[in-house]
């Protein structure tokens, strides 16, 4: 229950234990009861005309989770969901760890066959589902022996669909009780959230995340980024990215707004910038290309302060002053699903805003240095774990340690194991160290392709190739792409004498995987191997660039 | 050495315990290796025209602690620490838990006696002690059996005093390593430093915090204070008092400056607000004074946003208004020793911003609601704990219970399991809470009178008193002063034909007590009495108004 603590002769060891008056298992939890307590009226969720105060979002959290405790639901049981951004993902990030149990949040990009995987791996035992997304779960809940007690959300701004669930989520949490004492978890180590990633191996890999660091990484985000006290943040990152990045709860501990967006458009982008006063944005470099590529007629005029925050790939100086043209200031930061998301940053010195353009942005292009709430970062080689130098050349793995990397992957204690070996946590991507401390992707992990912010395996997309009968030998790298970041490219061997289109291929792909993981170019070509025949992947890399 | 996890059936419970990639114990020594990683260069700490960056502040806190070591201090050990607010009293915040010990920072205005009860009882092993306090801590040393080794601060700027140590702390620190490869705590819960209060009862009592609740305050400061990257610290508020209010970690966290202070005087306040562009400052509210009092010529001017947190007793409307005037905005916060400081915040809603300024100044001078980082607060009858209601009349006492409450009292298990009791800290403090939560002090635990920013005991007091040949019974109290806050009033009761003058028991009482502790006013007259034969103090407060 409580710390443990090494009993000795030292008089600071003695009859100075924890009790419930001085410890308190650290939960996000802890955040929306201040909030609602200290300023139930302020705005808690805007979403189309709809606004939610503190005091009627925390009630709607503690119906949820009166209603699934009802259920049966608690410690350790699974809660998946199935939304965009919504009022009712943010009460799923309370409402659900509330009762004991762990959020899992679907993306709602996957296809029926990898949703279904998810659902029976993480044993989700109530599924919460957006109308729009019916479908898909239609499908993947067919696949399933075992199924969830489907919840649907009636959002009357969803497109189409129909309700497929046993309930809906206003009559499910109209019967929960609005003071239900819920309790913070028996122990701060125990699991808040469950993130399936596609990682570089065939199946997904669920990502367990605990309560301490939630917390941790919400006061982190609030930290790194200097976020003061009733941030307006647009929800242009889905929820369902490493539970937002973590922002359903900074945002609730600052006594913040959440403004919902069921679209990352432009238009929807800039009124909320206009008629909200949003101050914060998270999001892919995609939303910055949205924002910027805007038609003069969506681009809204706004004077507060307002600050985007980026993964994913470095921002190139164009985009950074077009962006700052906008009157958006842009930090960049670079994480995992391992690690809470965003747990590195390209932490700003003011000096450096005299310098030109051309250096800021090839000083913002750098993913930084560790979240004041992760321990420590090093570049090192991936076998002997010895740091590379300082030198902004030598290329090693990044391995980061601190209370903002997951507990491991659920049920999957090798990959877990493999992954925390010496004592960090090895995040497959490769990168330099300047004399400075500041690290600098420069490969991503050999296997991952990162398109419009998701990230696709590309043995996946591989795995679906070869499976088509006219294909000898198939490899994925990433194209760059101006809107996309990055999109799958396919090398494609036939076998002799056969014979099939690029269009064939994608076709394929497209039967078998979701949209967005599906080659747009593919080339026919013999794959350049080494003597040991492993595909040269960075030949195709440099292929690809002009295919 | 990590967190305790409870075993169970369920899938979350397997294979998915802390380990060294994703368990760090929690310790403000993180928040100095990181501001030094990534702002090596930046200012850390000014004193008169000397400056000394992060790299450098770092460097001389290894040396410290490597010095330490060398000499075989280790976890568990106490080193005090005797000294205004300098920059080796902010090394001492890390150079001495980075070798395990417990940091015991010493009052300076205290005298010899009760330095010398403090030095035994907290088992001293290490005194670093500035150069012009060596006439007190030379008596005080006078009276240990086991003499603490002593090290000489000799800084440029004390004014007088002597070398009286077996070496001084330039001489020490240089024969340590300044790549001292030091190791967090072995547990978060293990004491980082060791606080003496004054409490109700005669003896001074031993608080000790853990690294958890440092590293815990540390940000809960920055949060609740919305402190934004880079902070100019003004070290207006002694470092002795709850180790400056955590603000010496706080600083370092957010990679501030702090700007040292011998002395608290106006000259000074103002050159370093107009010279150092200092933002941040605290006090009691002795230092508003100094500030709105001070001569015109030495109010200089400054153009920077400067906010200032206050804490002692509630601001008045016109000291804020000539705040303001000033251009100082205020923020009242409340604490105690035995909750790391400052745990309490009126945190301000914007639309009060409009109000009238009489209104404003009263919703100011409540104490207001839990720190982000503490988990709860309750007004409630101390003989059953039932919250009183919010009706802002109801008197009861302030409990508070969460992760930035201390360990204990040292060698003390029987007041911190009373002071414990019902799973709250009982803070003593009596109060109202309003419909909105907020919380208002309506009158000092009883025997507590705080003056110039300081404790004192009115039970040490009337201790001192009673041992007065002439004295048949005595009682003190408060007296609101305008420049002290409070100071002690004393009444006296002499016994059947004894004489005395005020004169007489003012000096008295400086024979045996600090000068700040002394009565300026004494009254001869009979106490009043409840049937039971208690002394009815609330009559004697009133009597001291006028008095």
């Amino acid at each position: 229950m409580h710390a443990d603590i090494t009993p000795g002769r030292n008089p600071y060891d003695v009859d100075l234990g924890p009790n419930d008056a001085n410890y308190v298992p650290l939960s996000p939890l802890s955040f929306i009861r201040r909030t609602a307590s200290v300023y139930p009226d302020r705005t808690a969720v805007i979403h189309g005309n709809l606004r939610r105060t503190w005091a009627q979002t925390y009630e709607r959290c503690r119906r949820l989770a009166s209603a699934l405790a009802q259920r049966g639901i608690g410690r350790g049981d699974t809660v998946a969901i199935m939304a965009p951004n919504i009022p009712e993902f943010v009460e799923a990030h309370f409402g659900v760890p509330m009762t004991g149990a762990v959020l899992n949040c679907l993306n709602t990009r996957l296809d029926a066959e990898a949703l279904a995987f998810i659902l029976a791996h993480g044993e989700a035992k109530v599924l919460i589902t957006d109308r729009e997304f019916s479908p898909v779960i239609t499908q993947a809940l067919a696949r399933l022996e075992r199924k969830p007690f489907v919840i649907d959300i009636d959002d009357a701004l969803a497109a189409g669909g129909e309700r497929i669930g046993q309930t809906t989520y206003e009559d499910f949490i109209k019967v929960g009780d609005p003071d239900y004492a819920y309790r913070l978890p028996r122990n701060e180590w125990d699991a808040i959230a469950l993130n399936y990633t596609s990682g570089t191996t065939g199946d997904p890999k669920g990502v367990v995340y605990h309560h301490r660091g939630a917390y941790l990484n919400a006061l982190g985000n609030a930290l790194a980024w200097g976020m003061p006290h009733f941030p307006v943040y647009l929800w242009t990152l889905p929820m369902f990215h490493c539970n937002g990045w973590c922002f359903p709860w900074t945002v609730t501990a600052m006594a913040g707004t959440h403004v919902c967006l069921r679209k990352v458009e432009a238009a929807a982008i800039f009124a909320a910038l206009a008629e909200h006063g949003v101050t914060h944005l998270c999001g892919a470099p995609i939303v910055m290309a949205t924002m910027i590529n805007a038609p003069a007629a969506h681009k809204r005029k706004f004077t507060q302060k307002v600050s985007m925050m980026t993964a994913g790939a470095s921002p190139p100086a164009a985009v950074l002053e077009r962006m700052e043209a906008l009157g958006i200031d842009v930090i960049h930061v670079y994480g995992l699903t391992e690690v809470y998301g965003p747990s590195v940053v390209c932490a700003w010195h003011p000096e450096w805003d005299a310098l030109p353009s051309e250096t800021k942005a090839s000083l913002k292009a750098r993913q930084g240095v560790v979240y004041p709430v992760e321990e420590d970062m090093m570049v090192a080689d991936p076998a002997t774990l010895a740091p590379v130098p300082r030198d902004g050349r030598t290329l090693g793995e990044i391995f980061l340690r601190g209370n903002i990397v997951m507990k491991g992957y659920l049920k999957n204690a090798a990959t877990t194991r493999k992954s925390f070996e010496g004592g960090w946590f090895h995040t497959g991507d490769l990168a330099v160290r300047y004399d400075n401390g500041y690290v600098e992707i420069k490969d991503r992990s050999k296997d991952i392709i990162i398109s419009g912010g998701e990230n696709i395996s590309s043995i996946e997309v591989e795995g679906v190739l070869y499976k088509h009968p006219a294909v000898q030998a198939a490899a994925v790298v990433a194209k760059a792409d101006e809107k996309w970041g990055e999109t799958p490219c396919a090398f494609v061997e036939l076998k002799p004498g056969a014979q099939a289109s690029a269009q064939e291929m994608i076709d394929w792909c497209r039967r078998h995987l979701a949209h967005f993981k599906c080659p747009r170019h593919v080339v026919f070509a013999e794959l350049p191997k080494t003597s040991t025949g492993k595909i040269q992947k960075f030949v195709l890399r440099e292929r690809a660039r002009t295919a």
